[in-house]
């Protein structure tokens, strides 16, 4: 708020509107320091919001001449949301960041794993082999649209005076309006936006699509960690702060237990998951207070304070998580090839239907494998032995087709050209 | 989370699970200024909670014969659920409190006003006359049964242990359980919740409910405070902090502007408002987390902690707010009767029909009621002229049964029963 | 709304306010195929609800002798708001019946595995043994909560008239809403309640509290019918429609996949997470609708119609999958148990812990303990061979103290405490 | 979604993968009336989607030669993806036609009514003159960006076989892909997205957005047409459906009401805002659901079918009803002007102010209104008598300076320059 104080002053002395020695002393005295946050937040409690009193605490700072263009021409709202914006602006830097090192993770692993198989899984059902690169590609583009979403979001200044009208600062309203904008490096908006709210409401679904994008690399990084699925896993490396000489009674490891000693808790991904349910909740606080009520709302203002700082600051929470959760990543690409095993090689029953029907026809083809997969299945039988003892099957293919149709490595690359593309992606828009 | 491990160290030491002097040492530490906030929080991280941290920072302060039943056989969401609804139990004494107040407040206005006649809107219509006390009396059904209704929310603790099935307290759970409640006043539940969230979520949407009906009575405040009604008014009289000397460049008064000297803005309701809008968004959080995973859930829990703290705190501060209106509402019974003469009588048109319909038949009657309210529209001439000039409704009804139906004060006053109806629940209630 | 109009001309016929000729009339009049749907609902566009179109329509087939006491003293709203309560009374009753059966099952699942091992899970890790019957007797507590909860939520009828003073009815007016409430079996409120909306929101959130419950149930299911964890699988029954001679292409089986022989995906626990998450929306839309404008709201009642229908309807949705889910649910106990031993038997390491404790105090117990697990972990071998292995800890335990700490089954049974408290109350409150 | 089964084939027969003679019997057969909708949907349950049911009867309608070939390569949610995106395509076109109507109907009203003077209202009190173009200019604002950000949303095709790797389609999937997407006229993706759900969730949040700006219109037009302040009024013009000979018993007019003559309810605006209500539940639902697990979610994406759907719908309706609004908007200069008068000139004492802090100070300037506003508030009096007759404003402000700075139009002009600004933007974006 301090700043867009400042902003005002110095561009209305562009301007010629108040006097340069002014809004040099302004400037001076726009220090959060001197200010009592909490008589500020108590005094504003007669207002519904705390411009006034600051301004009034502002002013005191000031000498007569230089006090008497506090605020000028400028009303509450113009200042809580220019610096709502100003906030936006610094937070949504350290947000970018972290996506930026959450999508350089995803390509790594994509890149790295691109020919690493694992179970692709639908319904929580093993369903065909895949890569883990290849679903790594797809946090990959997850990630990078929202971020990209998010990076287009407009920040804009907000100056528009008591009714919205720049009408106190007469002919020189536009001038100011850009001069404020450039002096923040906020977008100039055609309009000031008092009621009009789609910016801030653009902002936090910006924000609730990047959370949610962060959430599903964090609950298929904490569906993977499973016990029974092992495939992935958090690390366990000790934080500094944790690291003390008397382990008895309290956690030592990062995602450990000391009462149980096996587990490796996904504690990063719990967290990101947190963080984004709790941006859904601000996001729609933001959401419902796109309709205000003529030229400044009774409420639905003032509840989107708090919305937009938990919506900015949980968005980077799961960023933060996220990243934290991709760096310390540990992939066990052993175990994901012995998953792909636990249905007897019933996973790839589909490519091997693909290769009959193009001797067979589909409805022939899809019986004949069908019948062999519930033999394997009832038997406990590995389906290779199912198929290789059908003799429909065996007169149209060799032992060596049904070998290749099964081959779990050739299957999962299939996967390879669409993690190129995701990565060219990457490396284009980076 | 402190009260809640001395209590659980209490309960055991009944129990003879624990020495009694092991647990007279624990809550001699128990003590919230002892420990340090900020590396909790720190520390937290890498547990996803702040429990392990503070089990180890409690037992670094007691000596090992005491130290080492820290905690005995519980799990940190054990601390966490139970030191949750030890907030909740303190803080709904505070909001019960400002409910309290609020309905007296209902009450009164209900019974100063129960015939003082005032525009029903429907719509934001004026549709025909009421009374403030009838418009009082329904902001007080709405804010008692919200109340009751957060009152009947029960709050119980919490103790399972490590799955939930307090196993490492051995046969000795249920006991330790019961003394857990007792000792802190909480219910005591059939079964550890961890993953059954039904009370949490229940509270939180008593806590919507509160707030929405808290929201219903500041709506109507706002909109009988415009300019252009100017039925109600919140207090203006100036607070305690804001009072000095220098009233240039800052909030002089409650709800005023001093660039806009008319202005009586109704800040209370405006804060209410903006409150009641955060606890939904909370309350919808708690409700998306019904669904959590097995044992103990990996997100859905912890996004949990700060909207019920949340819900809780907005509660408190829409109620405060309401409380705050209402004790200093100043009600305008003549501008009231004023706005019921804005439509020339119109307002008064239904119970004209309704006296004609009983000699006429309801068809007939409205076809004539119809056609004069539309002259008295066009003309902009009073509705009683119009009634009195049409020969076929004056050959049914004489100028004082016409007189008699266009009796705002009668009119008003068919409210009254209902009225009483309220003022008598809310006697017996209280 | 027929029934409703009906109710009301037979409730104004008991109390002499219409003749007993015209309720009959109008109550032969109120059938349903009598009347256009659509045009009723592009009438209806006019008013912003169909209620004058209805009561026009409904006028026209009587003759004028009953025609004219149709809707006597009523409002729209009064119409809207009854019916929609007789809605929601004749929906409950299905979803209570749902309900019922859905406990009956999580009873008898509790019942029958109360001994069951299986793993406790948390944070999707494994943790310690619990029973199935423990999480069965859970899942009980749970919906039966969420039960009586939605059974407690109280349908009032809604008789307020024009301005909500039942003004239009005179005297007559609290006895036409007493017989109007007790013709629908409905209950009678303290006052019309048009804009104070807190059991319409109550009921809102009773759905959601329930399907919340309901879908813990269901994502439990999909949790452990993963092809990793195979405790559950949903039944596969053919169900009668999807039987056909013709298998080539399409669902053969329920939650099989033709060309994914292997999946059992579960179907039924899907359609009730998705039918939870659309109660929640919809619930969020009621909890929104409560700050209502005077005496009937601009806009925010009518967003409750669809609300209210959907959450009544998504809530029956989840509930029937449910019963589906759990009344052809294969439970795979030994799979349960082969789970348990993924760990090497480190999922016990808390109850060897606790012995050890007794005997050295937690933290050396903990220490040795920890060590060990940390040995087992790293070695890939049984955590009781590093246990027998290790002196320090064989000097406190025998062979026997050791095997009895690492006894599943018995570690288990510790929840069967919790199992017969839940059953117990289920049958208490049947 | 039989267009995009249709548009599959083709795709497929153009990429040489099934036969062309095929893909058109396919097209041929792709024909909805052909279907029996309740069938699928009851055979759906068993596969949770109804895509399976559909495939299968698709193909019974076709001989073999062609029948084998439906779906080729395809997975359910592929189909269903797809589908939705299409009804997405189809509905954003009238969308976009309402809402093209709607910044055509406020431009107008901006263009008109530049220079009207109103009153501008914060928190709901009379702040400072506007113009009723201004008013407008920002409806123009709010809406046309977020028509602009609507369109801006990318519809694209899905297409990923069972496990997203188009590994089905072999060599000849990502050119599938390419003509598959040409063909429905939606966007290629970079990868399929089944669990990647942003695109879906940005849509959901650009149509409450859209919502939003229009509920933002909506309400200032309730706000407008209350009977107290008489600004607006909603067209009463009768629709044909309602245009009776029998006015007995049911709504005649739009937004009237036989009992109530003279009420003039702004239905279509309440339509609109019950609508942006659902819109944004349903939004809630989309946001929600983007954490989906691995390739296929359990339940999340089941969530999104109908929410799409609904969202899409009353994104319409409320588009329509505003649209509708403005088409028959009646505007009441008249009463905009007499709603001016209310504060006795107070609504001025900025403009009175800002002209006399030219000469002595704003600190001097405001301490002098203050005082004057003050005393015309107790008195009652004209503000301009209060100013004539204070000495030390005289002092510096001569009559007619004082008369400038009251007058009204004068004022209110101040706004002409930023309406110009958002006309000539309206125009350049057309």
């Amino acid at each position: 708020m301090l700043d867009t104080e400042a902003a005002l002053a110095a561009a209305e002395a562009k301007a010629g509107v108040v006097p340069g020695a002014a809004a040099e002393a302004i400037a001076g005295a726009c220090q959060a320091e001197r200010f009592d946050l909490e008589a500020l937040g108590r005094e504003g409690r007669a207002a519904a919001n705390p411009v006034p009193a600051l301004v009034k605490a502002l002013t005191a700072e000031l000498p007569d001449e230089a006090g008497r263009f506090v605020h000028w021409g400028a009303t509450s709202q113009d200042v809580m949301d220019t610096a709502a914006m100003l906030v936006a602006q610094r937070t949504l830097r350290i947000v970018d960041r972290e996506l930026g090192s959450v999508v350089a993770s995803c390509a790594g692993l994509a890149e790295r794993h691109r020919a690493t198989p694992m179970a692709g899984r639908t319904l929580l059902q093993q369903a065909l082999p895949i890569t883990f690169g290849f679903k790594a590609s797809l946090w990959l583009a997850g990630v990078a649209e929202a971020r990209e979403r998010l990076a287009g979001v407009e920040l804009a200044a907000q100056l528009g005076g008591a009714a919205g009208t720049l009408a106190s600062l007469g002919s020189q309203g536009l001038t100011v309006l850009a001069l404020f904008a450039e002096q923040l490096d906020l977008a100039e908006p055609t309009l000031p936006s008092h009621t009009v709210r789609g910016r801030v409401a653009d902002l936090g679904s910006g924000l609730a699509l990047t959370a949610g994008a962060l959430e599903k690399v964090a609950l298929d990084v904490t569906l993977l960690s499973q016990t029974e699925v092992g495939e992935l896993a958090e690390s366990s490396e000790e934080s500094d702060a944790a690291h003390r000489a008397e382990p008895a009674a309290g956690a030592k490891r990062r995602g450990g237990s000391s009462t149980l000693p096996h587990k490796r808790n996904p504690v990063g991904s719990v967290r990101a998951i947190a963080c984004a349910r709790r941006v859904r909740g601000e996001a729609s606080i933001l959401l419902a207070a796109m309709a205000q009520e003529h030229e400044r709302a009774a409420g639905a203002w003032h509840a989107e304070w708090e919305a937009l700082a938990g919506a900015l600051a949980y968005t980077g929470g799961a960023a933060a998580a996220v990243r934290e959760v991709l760096d310390g990543l540990e992939v066990r690409a052993a175990r994901m090839r012995e998953n792909l095993e636990l249905t007897g090689g019933l996973v790839l029953a589909e490519p091997v239907s693909i290769a009959l029907r193009e001797r067979l026809g589909r409805s022939d083809a899809h019986r004949l494998i069908e019948a062999a997969a519930r033999r394997a299945l009832a038997a406990g039988r590995p389906f290779r032995d199912e198929l290789l003892d059908d003799e429909e099957i065996r007169s149209e293919l060799s032992e060596a087709e049904i070998d290749r149709a099964l081959d779990v490595d050739r299957h999962a690359s299939e996967a390879a050209a669409l993690v190129e593309r995701a990565l060219r992606r990457y490396r284009e828009r980076r």
